[in-house]
């Protein structure tokens, strides 16, 4: 696709309709000031413009899209039916979710409506389609931007049309009534279903108590709002050669739908972004969401970055600024990791309003803010760095398995350990690889894994025949399988494979599992290499695997807690215990030892390096986030060598990284 | 008005309907012996009175009051409306309110009626007219108390008709729809409303996302309860000259109605006012509640303590009796800051019901308890210091400034320190003065403050043009202003005020804050005098005024935390940083010291002192809520002399509390 | 009755319905590999056998009941009733109970119908009739078992439906509305009845405030299942001559219904255990709901564990598997405290549905897991102390009095102290006893007491006048009573007993208490014997006892905690405090000095020691919970002499008891 603007886009949020007409000449000119390139615009503008059923007042959204254009700003034109106008709420009520007790969310927040409701799908597409008739041809509009965040606020409708729309569903995957009860084991608690009309989604006020049911209306409700994206998409690209796509919200954990089967379905994948204030490492998170959304990302192509944020956010509890260099640090983070663009939420902060209290480019304070004065200064940093645009991050010889449909199942029912967050594990060994400068890919289990040293499976309780073949592979190709606890478990009904844990992954692993322990709130065991483990243990029998580590305490002292069995030059390790973050790198750096993996630079953990590669050269990224400064060399013999393109300063040798800055080399090396 | 009964009125709730007519003569008999003087009858009688509709079985109640009126007792009548009969409800189940999430109150608790309610209405009136016809002239009738705590059961009520009625509410204030956009920034989130039937009351689970549209809802439904109390009143001013108030809950918080706003429709101010087991310095909550409660009383007139608890309630988690002494030096607390009645929940402790171990005057252990013992030692003390009755509390020199609405903001929606309450900061400035015997008026931001040499103003988010003028106002004549955090951030729509915060404050104060820093569970920063901080900081930037104290951790080292702007012989301080108890003491000491406001005895804290006074003498109350005893001087050089009404020792110089003890000094010192 | 099986039954739910036909053939194999004697069968199974409404196919169960026939194994027949089929409740969706709050679970669990539904009613007798005419003259079926675990589910139901028949029961119980009204005290807040329609459940979602009408509530909702029982029973004595019953949830703490009137209508006496991961002494636990289930049974004849587990339940937050050795030491455990049977659920762990990660005797695994070797041996030693069955545990001289009504009035309301527990005081001096070897019963408070040298009463909030009386006559005939806290504060109606607490027993106690004083969480005061107190404390004035044990802290210093009043050759004790464990010990050791009640051996704290007796012999149970051997004596001068069933070995003088281990042995002393 063509990017819609030049080098690395730069912008956010802009909401005219908020603020009187005088106000937008003053953003067009701090617009340019701060080398504003693109903005989204109209993501909740249905209601400003279809004022009445069918009645549509589009000057403002005119006049709005012509001043940008003039001051040649592009446009990332959303369809503002993450909104539905108030007087279509109020003639159709019913629009709106049902939450799994049966409560309808009333009006008043957004994304509040159901995907299978046909008044708001008609609607939506009506107003889509004039919107994309009279824009489509635009030369502003280089971009589209679907609803918003789709299922951050209706990421489930029990509603009986949802039920229906359930029942449709069940029967294109499952074929037959018959096929569910034995996909879904209903013989337990006298469960089994004798006509279509007694499947209801997991209604209740604690959930569905059979965890298939409950996987499955999951994935419905993914599909469900994937529906409503390719019918949006269909409408535009029946008015608009411009691409489309639509926002994601890429974390450490399961998401909300799977965003791994939507983004095949989007021009370019763009996703949000928002660190917390109470994350200990708020930037690993950020880089974390990096390395996933480039997973996700065909080809590995550079992805769009559409909403992060300038400090404070409004729904957290706390919501702190970001203290000074963070804007730039954070930016760059992703960048680094593959966006090709930087967009924040919002332009200008609103006076009014449920987020009145959100940080934006502009704050409450204006252009004498040091927020203001920092947007400025990244926007002159992104234009030094033009260049890296279009180039890939370098290609990883470490591979994290993911799956959302694996996270649900693990997240939900009456599991052995019930608030275990699917993130956990993925996110400790993403932090230990992080720590280390070492490149991980965080790829769906549906990828092709070919070109991986090293391939970490954590906690996937799921797993169909084909990504157990995959995965197998691994080790016979001569990669290194590493699986933890809580995987190849359940088949993808969600059914416990027999024989004994982990089940899909026994033969490899040459472990089978006894029972599980898992560790109450504060114990703590110990293993024979001095690695402390909480939360998780588990009695294995070795079967063909050696012990890498034993228990010491607990009654499973003299048990295995990490085990390896070698295949041929490949090896298929078993990390049965849940171990604590320093443990945890003791194992990688074992693993990084016996794959060869190497590091992108050397340098203590806090200061992150990521190598961006293009034909025209190679860009080394340096985020110190630390408050201290920190010398950097090359991985092993090589040395640094280039130009830091946000100073001008020539690299030779080491670089010395103040605390808190940003680099971005231009390296003397070429594309491997 | 005329007071109700001679002296400190002195009684209780007094429920004869829940016991057999052979014990009432025990009960006026044990009255008289504890010095009782009026009593509270028949606040949840309407049932017992009106059994069925229009059926009206008068005789037990017209037995009570006679029975009373014999033994010279007072009677503050109530009207029964805070609970309709079972009949009633039974007959019209929509009268219970309904909550934010659509759930409707079943029957079965109290103040269960929605404010807009016709039928209620109609039945409440028509029940009252006949009390007040029937009773109005009675002699024993000296007081009437319409309802009961109205808002402690049915605050907020969320139903179609209260929808109605805020429709009708925001159309009287605002004047259109088109302003209601505009003063709730409807733009945000696509909610423009286009038919007054789109706005509904802030229904949902978590309540409203928009923080205008809530911060007039609380507005929209103090005023439905109000138009109750007032309607009620009406009624009863055609048929009784006796006057009318109801009881308010007046406290250290944000009030479930604007008592203020109600005060000037009461003959007399009346709150109801409950210790809390578990506060570590629950005098002081009762000592703040004092000085709130006189500081909306018109004139500082004397006000009526109408309901506390001689020991346990029944409403906390763990309900302790009070300690040996409690009784008395709580019930004189309330008198030393303006009291001249101090009344009990209840009469005789119930033996069934809901209240069933709810502390009372005579006890479930009956006339042989501690409890009882020292209620009939509280009747002589209070005949002791009779002559108090009708003197004031020597005007304040300090002022605190609150503001309901301010606090209703503050406490909702995305704010950026969710969970910050507001008496959080009110309690701590009034305490730092407490524990100095430094007196203040806690007064309304509606308030005159031309007689204060300082004025304290904590978190008041809201602020209105005409209150900023007069805070404004303090310096100019002369006199200290101190505002804290989170003040005039927004106008009285909830809207962010422009420009960098504290928006209103911005110019008295000389500073501006960039961005808001609040601190995360636990987190502690340093200043550079040695204070310490938890839960909000911000980066403020001085503009024309002087940095007092500097942080020397975090982020903020070296920016200012407390300033302050000379105006004239006047002075404008900014404490932007949530100072802990010991710190936010410094900063008092060093405004006493400035502003020469004097403390009104020389104790150690934990020593309380007020002074009434009139045109008869002066009062000195002093209260030792320590287990030590301490000695207390004049304040300054003054000496203390004069006679303690309790003990009749004459006093000299100096004086000696006993840990525990209650003095109340008839002074040799005029009337200043 | 006709035991069902020889010997100690052994075996668990079986569900052959989720498995395909070809694994029953193992099944059966194994079942008698391990020494299954007994399954429970049909539990889920009504949609599986009636698959349409009136259509019946009973092939599988035909052909599971002769295959287990065939192979020897006896069949305890259930009633599938828990379990209404998906076409019922489709067509009926009323069917499912409405909570407090009005909201109507959806189906999709079990025990999830009203049981005053009379649709629900009459599907399952017809369906429960046609079950027994098939198979009540079964030579297989030995035991039938009512529905599953009554009112673990549906305790309460608050339906219209519940209301009415909740009407009827009152009427019944009460007589007359006006004896409603008495009864309830509903003059306090107006809350008077004049007509029977106006009385609903106590619903809300905080309960009912009227503590007398949720009293009355729980026990229409006991009546209530237990209509649904007995008339399940009736309709299988129609047709069968096997034996009835149903499985009880025994525990520590007030039960879901009453047990205790229940048990009379039962063959046998049968009930499930489950020991908590998270519980610091869960062996203590299980032997008390084992002394418990005896205290209920007539006679103390044995009963049957119905269900225990043999590892990780599914149920709880963190599920940990039972160590090695555990699962013999709570079979036996139950054996020792008389069940003559012990029954997993289940026999082969589910695959799929709620229940999937729940252990079985057959796990995940198969035959090469632990859990499997262990239920093989545990089969094996049931057969080796097959002469135990039929004997019975030895009298005890302890009784511990409990009666879940005092306990569901103490959990609910506006108590002195929301959140005590009725379990806690229970379980701790059952705690104390245990540690100590001293056998007690516990018994319902209806039970004769005639037996008993001491009798202990923790926190029997309400006693009625025949209770007190026998309790009253403990000390006159010569024994010991001992009375906690809470304790006869209120009579059967829940109404608080005028004149001081504890208002039953102050006079056989010589006591009064003037006021409560909970303590905060965290807060404890001290004894004069070096006892700590937490959670309760009170003021107690002596009238007739003397203290024993005095406070040294708090405002109550000096005054008694722990008092004795001698009664003839009796004595009765109070102790107002909830002293902790350490302390509670010591009173205990003297009270089992004055009382002369001997330890049933000598070992340390965590050696559990039980003794059953028969004409035929005495057989002594320990089971060592510790870590460590110990060596066990007999009591006093008696010497252990006898034969371990389970080892062969000799026993003399002493015995050392591994760690972890159980041990049976047939003693040299005949039957007392």
């Amino acid at each position: 696709m063509t990017w819609p603007a030049p080098g690395i886009c730069y912008g956010g949020d802009y909401n005219p309709e908020q603020w009187p007409r005088d106000v937008w000449d003053e953003d067009v000119r701090l617009m340019r000031e701060a080398g504003v390139s693109i903005v989204t615009l109209g993501v909740f503008a249905w209601g400003t413009v279809e004022v009445a059923d069918g009645v549509r007042d589009w000057s403002w959204l005119d006049d709005a899209i012509d001043l940008l254009h003039a001051h040649g700003i592009a446009v990332d034109l959303a369809t503002p039916t993450a909104a539905p106008p108030s007087w279509l709420l109020t003639a159709h009520p019913d629009i709106t979710p049902v939450l799994a007790d049966g409560y309808r969310e009333p009006p008043g927040g957004r994304n509040a409506w159901c995907p299978a409701h046909p008044v708001y799908r008609r609607y939506a597409l009506r107003h889509v389609e004039e919107l994309a008739r009279r824009y489509g041809a635009h030369p502003a509009v280089r971009l589209w931007h679907v609803g918003n965040e789709l299922g951050g606020g209706n990421v489930r409708c029990y509603c009986d049309r949802s039920a229906a729309a359930f029942r449709a569903w069940l029967a294109d995957r499952h074929g037959s009534l018959d096929a569910v009860n034995e996909a879904w084991g209903t013989a337990q608690w006298g469960h089994r279903f004798s006509a279509w009309e007694q499947i209801d989604p997991p209604r209740g006020r604690h959930g569905a108590p059979n965890p298939s049911l409950y996987l499955d209306f999951e994935r419905y409700s993914s599909d469900a709002l994937l529906t409503q994206y390719l019918a949006e998409k269909e409408v535009i690209a029946r008015h608009s050669a411009a691409p489309v796509t639509t926002n994601f919200m890429v974390g450490a954990g399961a998401h909300i739908v799977d965003y791994a089967s939507w983004a095949p379905h989007t021009a370019v994948v763009a996703t949000d972004h928002y660190t917390l204030v109470d994350d200990e490492c708020r930037e690993q998170d950020l880089a974390l969401a990096g390395d996933r959304t480039r997973g996700m990302s065909p080809g590995r192509a550079p992805w769009l970055l559409m909403e992060h944020s300038t400090g404070a956010p409004s729904w957290q509890q706390r919501n702190r600024a970001k203290d000074p260099g963070e804007i730039a640090r954070n930016a760059l983070g992703h960048v680094a990791r593959g966006a090709d663009g930087v967009l924040f939420f919002q332009w200008r902060a609103s006076r009014a309003g449920a987020e009145q209290f959100h940080s934006a480019m502009l704050p409450h304070g204006g252009t004498r803010t040091r927020v203001w004065r920092e947007v400025v200064a990244l926007g002159a940093d992104l234009r030094r760095i033009a260049e890296v645009a279009g180039t890939r991050v370098e290609p990883a010889r470490v591979a994290v398995v993911v799956d959302d449909a694996a996270g649900w199942a693990l997240q939900h029912g009456l599991m052995p350990h019930r608030g275990l967050s699917y993130g956990r594990e993925l996110r400790a060994w993403h932090r230990a690889l992080w720590d280390r400068q070492v490149l991980c890919d965080v790829v769906p289990v549906t990828a092709a894994l070919d070109g991986y040293d090293l391939v970490i499976v954590p906690t996937l309780l799921v797993v169909d025949d084909d990504a157990a073949a995959r995965l197998a592979g691994v080790p016979e190709r001569g990669g290194t399988l590493v699986v933890t606890y809580l995987s190849g478990i359940c088949d993808a009904d969600g059914q416990v494979i027999p024989g004994g844990f982990p089940g899909r992954f026994r033969d490899v692993l040459g472990v089978w599992t006894d029972e599980f322990y898992p560790l109450q709130p504060g114990e703590r065991v110990a293993l024979d290499d001095g690695s402390t483990v909480a939360d998780w243990t588990e009695r294995v029998v070795l079967d063909g695997a050696q012990a890498v580590v034993r228990y010491t305490s607990s009654s499973l002292a003299g048990a295995p807690a990490v085990t390896e069995r070698p295949v041929g030059t490949g090896a298929a390790w078993y990390v049965s215990a849940a171990l604590e973050l320093d443990s945890l790198g003791r194992v990688v750096d074992r693993l990084l030892a016996e794959t060869g993996v190497p590091r992108t630079v050397e340098a203590p953990a806090g200061v992150e390096a990521v190598r961006r590669v293009g034909p025209g050269g190679s860009y080394l990224f340096l985020l110190n986030h630390t408050d201290a400064e920190h010398a950097v060399t090359g991985s092993g013999a090589a040395d640094l060598a280039g130009t830091d393109l946000l100073t001008g300063a020539a690299v030779a040798g080491r670089m010395l990284v103040p605390p808190g800055a940003a680099r971005v080399v231009r390296e003397h090396r070429t594309h491997p």
